[in-house]
């Protein structure tokens, strides 16, 4: 691309100009009608989720590329989509754009997220194109799920075992790491590199549900509980306690943490990190302990049980090691928009 | 509401706090995951459209009251799926808002589109709020339609009838009142209260399908072409001729217009409103002439045979009492966003 071509603004080729660029993103049977159509297999419910993202606020050039906040975009609406246990049919992509933005900005930041969409075979089946003084990205996910299958926050029993599908607070450290390059100066480029890719592409993990299936397959029909830790593992915790009116006792030692941790932050931190971090995109979920321990043997790479689902409305963080062992866990670290 | 609850504003209650607020437009049991679920019907295709709305772009204080700007965004995005022959399923809402909005002026909002939903049986299903420099709306709408009833702008063919549903013209005038009040002053209030009302709570003709359906039921399987005039008139007939590779004949004197029009606007005027006015969400379809006849017949009040595709690519304007009959339509006065 020569710089004529990547200086060239919104305002140059209008909303029109543009959409026709995109829409070497999207599958050429979709475009040209007021709206899609997608094909949904009978006997399956839709699964809808959406999200907007303000430039500034979710995802700023300091820190993303284009293609990042792109791919990000993607992979937190398909985590939604994974967090209620459906497999992803499509997404819609409404974008508010000043004039002044490249158009070479948004063919990235389309880029990467058909990237992410690819690797889970998930179509951008529409969109809108408009004018506004601040870039906005809003996404809507389509997805279908077995009615069976539904995961819920709400069905978590007591005596059930906690299961997260891998590591915890990787991603808050490798903003960290991009915020403030001169930390983690010890830290092996391979393993600094994996922390940074695990902020800036995490993966939703919509290959956990086809393992699930299977170990449910020999089960009496059961609901299962559960969400994702996008707001961090302490939110996907409170979140499924209070939706189930129960409590939760976390075993702080068993978090499946980013190994590397031990050379630059000390425990405390990278617990908070784990916690209260977010964007780790994994599956936390409530089943019965014999089927929790079959689907953390399978998962492998980092997927654990991290705690048990208890009477009360309580959670603790436990740790036998430590002088007072019991700690009441609270959400006040949790993010909150809006906040003064 | 005191004055004191009516000046809260975003940042008082935050994100979480207004989502509250909002719950109790959407139905109960669709909150508390990380996407709804719904039931779609098996045999059925799922139609997708998005729109984007942002503050002084796609509305205005000035000519919209909130309770008008939700309606509208709700009948635009209803509009679309009836362009496609589809049964809303429901809505996603995304609302970025600055601190500084008025917790009154979202809750507005809300019960204007819950009220334009409502009439069409369709819930608010999910949606997410976020933290923004410009207040931004956007909704993403889906329903279904049997795959065989499907209207596409790609299946005009030449000899066919071109229908529209009724009047056009009526909320661009609506939309001249609203900027000018001292214009229209011949007009008797309630004509002049009818405009107003058509260009602040147009109605998306959803009303129109299941008569279409009864029409058809008869007929060999065929392709139903159309989309809705949300864009204006001749956009409308536009893209059909450009998606279907037809031209069309209009008939100028046949397009049916707000009756009052004579008192005050000129001809010229007049059809200026009617074919690139625009938001009168109306559909225009084409049949075969005795199909369409039907249908025209069914629907009375302002439904008429307006036109007839032809071969070639022009649109042709058509009125024997000019010196010069046959006029070729342009899209130049079309709305295009971004241009300078």
């Amino acid at each position: 691309m020569n710089s004529d071509l990547s200086s060239l603004q919104i305002k140059d080729i209008g909303e029109q100009g543009l959409l026709e660029r995109l829409q070497r993103f999207c599958p050429p049977e979709i475009i040209g009608d007021d709206a899609a159509v997608l094909l949904t297999a009978p006997e399956k419910s839709l699964v809808v989720t959406t999200d907007m993202l303000v430039d500034g606020v979710h995802f700023s050039e300091v820190t993303t590329s284009p293609e990042d906040a792109g791919w990000r975009a993607a992979a937190a609406n398909l985590s939604d989509l994974a967090a209620m246990g459906a497999s992803p049919l499509g997404i819609t992509v409404g974008l508010g754009l000043p004039g002044e933005v490249r158009v070479s900005w948004v063919e990235r930041l389309y880029q990467g997220m058909t990237e992410c969409l690819q690797k889970y075979n998930t179509p951008i089946v529409g969109g809108d194109i408009v004018r506004s003084p601040i870039t906005t990205l809003a996404i809507t996910a389509f997805g279908q799920v077995d009615p069976n299958l539904i995961i819920r926050r709400s069905a978590a029993q007591v005596g059930e075992a906690i299961v997260v599908t891998g590591i915890h607070g990787a991603s808050r450290v490798g903003l960290e790491l991009l915020l403030h390059p001169e930390l983690g100066t010890n830290l092996h480029p391979e393993v600094k590199n994996a922390l940074i890719k695990a902020h800036q592409r995490p993966n939703p993990r919509l290959d956990v549900l086809p393992i699930l299936w299977k170990i449910l397959e020999s089960q009496p029909k059961m609901a299962i509980a559960g969400m994702d830790s996008s707001d961090g593992l302490a939110d996907a915790i409170f979140q499924i306690c209070r939706a189930s009116s129960v409590g939760a006792i976390l075993e702080s030692r068993k978090i499946p943490l980013p190994k590397v941790f031990d050379h630059w932050l000390i425990k405390d931190q990278i617990l908070e990190y784990a916690l209260y971090g977010g964007e780790d995109f994994e599956l936390v979920l409530c089943l019965p302990k014999e089927l929790a321990f079959e689907l953390v043997q399978q998962l492998g790479q980092g997927a654990a049980l991290v705690g048990t689902i208890t009477p009360g409305a309580t959670v603790i963080l436990h740790d036998e090691h430590e002088k007072f062992p019991d700690q009441e866990l609270s959400l006040s670290q949790g993010f909150q928009h809006f906040s003064h």
